[in-house]
C-alpha cells in the first residue's frame, strides 16, 4: 500500500545526492550495520516499510518486530548489514518513519484501551484529519493501534454535515431526501452531523442510520444515546470532537457505538535509539 | 516550492471522485462560500498553498494573512466563493494543512520567543526530522515561526556524527582528518557531534568549526562554551536533543551559538473554524 | 478530479513532440478552429475535461454541453480557435475522450432507464472492473450516465465473497462473525455475495445488511426478494452478474433493490466528428 | 514497456489502503492459492503483467501461458501462492488487466484472421484511438492479437488530413508541397487521407506515398485501386473507416495494402474465472 | 510538450525550497527586474519555457523572441518583472535551460547550413543520443536549429543494425526477410545500417529503402551513391558517424540524400548575461 | 540517488513499445549478449545505473569496471546476456548515459588533475549550470571526476550575487548585514561573489567567509589572495568563470583556496564501442 516509488521519494527528499559527510570522509564502502532499538515500550509501525528502505539501497536488513507489535523498552527492531554510504543514507529516513508511525500507533492504542476497558465492543475510529499527503502513513498508523478509519475520504461515503445542509434550506428539506437518498444508495450508511440534541433527534427521525455528534461532552452523548435507543431501527451514535486517551474512557461508558479521534495525529513520535558501527 | 502537481495530489489522496455526499443530496452547483477563521491566536502557515488550492478548483478565494503572520482568536484567514461542489472538495484538505503548518509554526515561533528573550540573536533551528514526505510543508512552517532549518538533508553539509567515526577508527583518526576535510571542502563549515564534554573538547581542538551537542543539559553545554570560549577561531556549540519551549531559553543562556530542536514537528495542530454557506 | 498533470500525460501519450505533419508542412502558426460536433444522439461525458485539454494548449474554446447532457445528433458539442499546430495536437486525445466516455455514459443511461422504467427509484450501480488505471474517466461516466458506483475500491467497505469465506472455514463461521463485524463498522453495511439462493438465505439470517446474487437469472433474485423481504430488518438484495440494457427491466422488476452491471465499460464508443479548419 | 510504477499506480487506484473485507475479518495472514481460468477460448495479453502485479505484492505465481498465445475454454492461465491480503488486493487488478487486454487482443486476431484469409500478407493495423491514458496496454493487445499498430501517435509519421490540407489552401497547393516533404523527411513514407477517388487519385498524382481512404466502402475501395495500380511507383492503399471482423474479408479482398481499425477497442472483455482458495 | 509538471521539477531540482541567501537577507519582497541579454549571436531555443517558468513563479515575463529566432549578440531575449524571492528562485533555471538549449540549436544550425549551402534540399538529422531524460528539450533544439529527427525512438521506425542481422543469420536472411516486411509495414521505409559499401550494396539489393552508412567518409558516401543511383527504386543514402560542422559540406556534396549527426548534443552552450535589479 | 522510477523512464523515452525493427524481424525471443568496450581511454561513471538499466530489463549484467574507475582504450566496461529484445531495449539508453556521464567524470578529472598537480590540496568544484533535470547524474559524474560540487542548489547555502546586494542598497548596507548573517547562519560559511578587487576586500572587510571572483585572469586572482592572506580570519577565495582544462594550472597556481567550472558539462561524450551478438 505504500508503493516503492514512494519509499524512493522519502529518500530522495533526505538524501538526493549521497551523505556528503560519508563521501567526504571516504568510508563509504566500508561494511557496517544499523541497529533499531526501542527507547521505550511502544505499538511498533512501518517497521516493514523501514525493511524495505533498507533493502532498496542495497543493504540486507533483518526486522524483529511487525506492524502492530508492543515492544518494550530496550528491544531490537529491525537492524541491517550492508555498506556504511547506504546505512548512512536510509538511517534517519527509517527512523524518522518509525517514530512517527509507531507515535501514531502508539496513541492510537492507548485510546482504543482506554475506551475498550469500558465498552469491550466499541468501534474507534480515526479521522482523515492527517498532514496533507500522509494518509497512506496515518492509515497503516491507525490500524497497527488497533482502531479503524472513519473515513477514507469523501469520495465514498455519505456524511452528511450540517455545512451540507446548509445548501438544501435545512433540516426539514433534509428529512424529505432521506428516504430517496436511503433508496439510492442501498451500499451505504446514510450517517449525518448533528450540532445539539434536537438536531440530532431531528435527524434519527428523518432516519439517518449513523448520527455523529459534534464536541458534546459525555453526558450529553449519553443523553442522545438515551433518547434513541427506542428507536426502530435505532441509529448508531458516534461521538466526535475533543476525544482523546484522558476522555476516551468516559464517552465509551455513554453507551455511544464509536468513538471518532483526530489526537493520535499529534501524538510525539516515539524514540528510537539507532546505532551504526563497522563490521 | 510547493508545485501544482503535489497541491493535486493532496486533494487528490482526500476527494479521488468528488465528494459523494454533495453528490447524493444533488446540491454541488449551489453557489456558497467557504470560511477558515481562526479559533486561537496562532502563527499562520501555509494560507497562501490553502489559496491555491481553492483556486486550482475553481473557485475564486481571497486570502486575509500570510504566512509568518500572527492572528489573532476569531480573525478571518481565509474565505472563498465557489460552487457548493468545490468547496466542499477543498475543505479538508485546506483545513487540515493550515491547521498543521500553524502548529509547527507556532510551536516554533515559541521556542525562538523564549530562546531570544534571553539571547537575542542566536539561531534557533529545526531539525529534519518531519515525517517522510513533508519536508516541504515542514521548512516553510519551521520558516513562518521565525526558525530555520538545521540541515535540508545530508547531501548538502557535513555533519559528523560518531555514528561516522566509528569507521574511521575513532577520534583520533578523525583529527588527522579534519585539516583535509577543511581544505576540500572551502565553502563548507566542519560541524560533529560530541557526546561528551571531552569528544566535544577533542573536536575543538581537531578543528572542526560547529560542535553539536546531543542530549547534554543546560549546565553542560554551558560548560563547553566555557571550555570552548577562548580558542581561535572558537567553534560554535550547538546544543540539540531535547529542546522545547520550556527549556529553550535555560539552553539559550549557556552562551552557546544556536539550538536545534524537533519539538514543533509534534505540536497540537492550531483549530480552524470552517463554515460554508451558500450565498 | 482529473488533475491537470493527467490531462497532460494524454498529451503526451498521443503527441510526445508536436505534430509532425504539421510542422512539416509549415502551418503550425495558422489560425484555425476545431469543432468536435454529435454524430447521433448521445450522453455526454468528459467534454469539461476535452475544454481544459484545448485551453491548456493555449486555445480558447467554448463548450456548448454538459457532462450528464443529451445531445442531438449533429449538436455541437465543443469548439476551439487557436493556433493549428495547437489544435492537431489536441484533436485526437479530446475526440477519443469524450467519445469513450460518453459511450460507457451513453450505455450506462439504457440501463438505468431500462431499470427504472420499471422500479424508479431502484439504484443502479456499475462496478469498478474498468480497464486498469482507468477509475478516473470510469467514474465520472457513470455518474453522467445517471448511476452510480458499486464501489470505488477495496479498502473502503466491506463485501464478503465466497474467496473470503473460503479462508474462514464456511458460512457458519462467518454467521459467529457478523455480529462483531457490524459492531466494530458502524460506519459500513455489511454486504456479502451469495453463489445459492440457499447460501444467500444463510448470509441474511446472519445480519448481512446487503446480499448480492451473482449471476442469478431474474426468477432467482425475484424468489430471493421473496424469501427475505419479511425478514426485521430485511436485508437488500442487489442482482449482478450478467446485466445489461437488455435484461436490465427484467431484473428491475424482481423488487431487488439494486442492479449491478459491467456492461458500459466494454460500450461502442459514440462517434464525434471532428472538422477543424482556418479561420 | 509498462514500468513498475505503472503497475502501483493499478494496484494503488484499487486497493489503495488494503482489503477492508480481509482486515475486518482478519484472514489476511492466512495462506491462499489465487487460480486465473479461461472460461471461453481467448487470445491472451497482458497475462505477463498480471503475473508481475502478483509478485510486487510478495505471492509466488506461476504463469501458465504468454500474450500472443490461444487459451481454450478451462484453461489455466495463472496461478499463485500467498497470504490471503495480499491474494485479495490483486485479484481485481489482475483479472481485469487480463480480461480487458485479451479481449482486445482477442478481437484483433479476429480481424486480421479474416483480412488473411483473403489475403494472406496483408497488413492488419489498430489505431490510436484508444481510451486516453491506455496506450501501452494497447498496443501490446494489438500486437498480441497479430495487428501492428498504424501510427504509435502524431509526433513520429506524416499522414496529412483533410484537415491538414485546409491550413494550405486546398490540395493543389498541397501537390507544390509534396517534393519537398519526401527530400525533407527521407525516412518518412508520406501519407495522406482521401475523402472521395478523385481526392485520392489527386494525392497519388502528387507523389503521396500510402492513400489511405475513409469509410470508403470496400467497392470503392477495389476502383482505387485499380486506378493506382499502374502508377509507377504506386502508393500503397489503405482502407480505414468502420472496419471490422465482419467486414475484413470483404475489404481485405479488394487488393489494398493494409486496413485499419479501431474496433478491437470495445471489444468485450473476456471472462475469467478467478477462485482464491487456502491452501 | 514540455509539461508544467516538468517545467516544476527543474526548479525543484535547483531551489526546493527557496534562495536561503534572499531568505537571509530580507530582501524577498522587493520588486525587481530579470533580464537576459545575447552575449554572442545564437539561435535561440526554449526562451518560450523559460518564459513559462518565470510565469508559474508568478512574474510578469516578456519575452523579445522565440525559439529559431537568430538573435545578435547584445540583444535582449526574455525579461521579467516579480519579487525579489521569484526572480532569484528561477534565474538559473532559466538561464541554463536557454543556455543549453540554444547552445544545441546553434550548433545545428551550423551544420544544416553548410550541408546547404551545398545540397539546398538535403536532409540533415540529428540522433537520439541525448543525455537520458533530456529528449524533449533535445528535440526541441533540432527542430529550433533548422534540422529533423532522425529517429525520436526505437518504437516508431524499422532501422536494421547489423546488431538486428547478426540474429537472422546474417544479411542473406535479411534478403529473404525484406520482401515480408516491406509488406507487412506499408506505412515505414525499412532502413538498414551498412557497415561496408558491399554490405550497403547488397542491402540495397536486398530491396531496403534507406541505407544509413557507418562512419564513411564523403568519398565512400559518393561511392555508394553512384553505385545504388542507378537502381528502381534507387534507396535513400543517408549518412552518419562523425558528422559535424566542420565536415557536413563534405558529406552533402556526395549527392546523399541525408546527413545524420550527433555533435550539437555537446555543443558549448550559448552565454546569456543576466541582470537583476530592483525596480 | 538514480531511483528505479528515473531509470524507467529513460528507458520508456527511448523504447516506449519495444523495438519496432526487433518485432518486425521476429527475432525478440533469441538469446545474446551485450557489450559495452571502452573506445578511448577515458573515467568512467554511471556504468552500475547502466548495469541496473539491463538487469530491469530481465537480462543478466556483468559490470567490469566503477564509476571512478579509468578504463583503457579497447577495456570491456559491462556486458549483459538476455532476450534480443531486451537487449535492443536497452543498448541506446545505456550507451549514451554511460558516454555523457563518462565525458563529463573525464573532462571533470582532467581539470582536477591539471589544478592539483600545482596546488595537490586545493578544492575543484562544479557549478549547477548543468541542463535542467540532470542534476542527478551531473552530480554522480563530477564526483566521479574527482571534483565536488560548488552548491547543490540554492536552498542550501548562502552565496550573494550582486544580484542580491542591488536589493540591499550596495555593499555598504551588506557590510552592516553580515554580522547579523553569520550569527543567524552558525552552520553556513557566508560566501559572496565580488565583481572586482575592490568589492572583493570590501566584502573581506565585512566578514565575508568565502569571497568568489567571477571571471578574473589568474593574475587578479593572485592578486586578491595576496590582499587577503593577512587578514584574520583569512577569507577563502575562489576562482570562477571560464576556468576549463587549459587555465586550471594557472588558477591553482595564484594560491587560491578552490576553483568552480561548469566546462565538464559540455565535454564531449566519450565514445563506447557496443556489440550485440546471438549467443
Amino acid at each position: 500500500m505504500i508503493a516503492d516509488a514512494l519509499l524512493d521519494s522519502w529518500l530522495d527528499e533526505d538524501v538526493p545526492y549521497g551523505d556528503l559527510t560519508t563521501q567526504a570522509l571516504g568510508i563509504g564502502d566500508r561494511p557496517g550495520r544499523i541497529r533499531f532499538v526501542a527507547r521505550s515500550q511502544n505499538v511498533v509501525c512501518c517497521v516493514e516499510e523501514a525493511e524495505r528502505l533498507l533493502a532498496r539501497l542495497g543493504t540486507t536488513p533483518r526486522r524483529a518486530c511487525a506492524s502492530g507489535d508492543v515492544v518494550a523498552a530496550g528491544a531490537l527492531m529491525l537492524e541491517a548489514e550492508g555498506l556504511a554510504a547506504a546505512l548512512h543514507r536510509a538511517w534517519k529516513t527509517a527512523q524518522t518513519l518509525i517514530e512517527h508511525a509507531s507515535g501514531i500507533a502508539s496513541a492510537m492504542r492507548l485510546i482504543v484501551s482506554a475506551a475498550r476497558s469500558v465498552a469491550p465492543d466499541i468501534a474507534v475510529e480515526c479521522t482523515r484529519k492527517n498532514l496533507p499527503g500522509a494518509r497512506r502513513i496515518a492509515v497503516r498508523a491507525v490500524i497497527a493501534g488497533g482502531g479503524s478509519m472513519h473515513r477514507l475520504g469523501l469520495s465514498e461515503s455519505v456524511l452528511i454535515f450540517p455545512q451540507h445542509i446548509a445548501f438544501l434550506g435545512g433540516l426539514s428539506a433534509l428529512g424529505d431526501a432521506i428516504a430517496g437518498l436511503k433508496r439510492r444508495n442501498p451500499g451505504q450508511k446514510i450517517m449525518a452531523e448533528g450540532w445539539s440534541i434536537a438536531d440530532a433527534l431531528a435527524l434519527a427521525t428523518a432516519g439517518v442510520d449513523v448520527i455523529q455528534t459534534d464536541k458534546f461532552p459525555p453526558e450529553m452523548v449519553r443523553s442522545l444515546v438515551e433518547h434513541t435507543r427506542h428507536l426502530t431501527p435505532a441509529p448508531a451514535i458516534v461521538a466526535a470532537g475533543g476525544i482523546n486517551e484522558t476522555n476516551a474512557a468516559a464517552f465509551a461508558g455513554t453507551g455511544c457505538d464509536a468513538l471518532v479521534t483526530s489526537a493520535p495525529y499529534w501524538a510525539r513520535p516515539v524514540d528510537v535509539a539507532v546505532t551504526i558501527e563497522p563490521c
